[in-house]
């Protein structure tokens, strides 16, 4: 089997990155919901507020209809502690960092639908 | 910021997918660890090795020096459980099922290496 999204393969508004039609989801989040002991310098994502960015999406995607093409996963360390809560997009390869409850409806609306990642959430 | 890999953007071996060189890794690998209790009838890809499989995956990419570039990530229900464990690669978006430890080597090298998913473990 080859990846190819083949000449049906339609292009992911604002990027041109071919979206793969055969791909499960148009859109894959993770968010990192590790939690490591209070006490580890490192800090970790779920004491940063990781849970909530999560809650907050999956909410946002199934308002917005995209539960069907997009899908809000939990993530074990995505080895980017100091900047967390981090939340990367597939198959974009997108990271963002410091995201907060609050910026859910911009990163579904600017990036998921409208193909233009978050410029000022990017890591 | 638009996704774009650019002129400089080399092929990934045997897809037609551009590898984008801003990607923070070449090969992103999300392992399902879920657990549920056990009484749940769908069963979980922890209780079908899940954590075994992410393990070898991780001593795989060490020994074959691929740990800078590739990431053996936990991830939570992949939303698959039944063809559990379940690993999905990204930025490819390549799903396997029911994938072994003992399966891992020939991820790495046909996958990883040679740019061929292994078709006999595809979703």
């Amino acid at each position: 089997m080859v990846v190819d999204p083949g000449p049906a393969g339609d292009l992911d508004p604002g990027s041109s990155r071919r979206y793969n039609p055969g791909m499960r989801f148009r859109h894959h989040l993770f968010v990192c919901e590790n939690r490591r002991d209070p006490s580890d310098p490192r800090g970790c994502c779920a004491a940063r507020g990781g849970e909530q960015v999560r809650a907050a999406l999956k909410a946002e995607l199934k308002r917005r209809g995209l539960d069907g093409t997009a899908r809000a996963n939990s993530a074990g360390c995505l080895d980017a502690c100091a900047d967390g809560p981090v939340v990367v997009v597939y198959p974009e390869g997108v990271w963002y960092a410091r995201v907060r409850p609050e910026d859910v409806p911009e990163i579904v609306e600017s990036h998921l639908l409208g193909g233009k990642p978050v410029d000022r959430l990017l890591r």
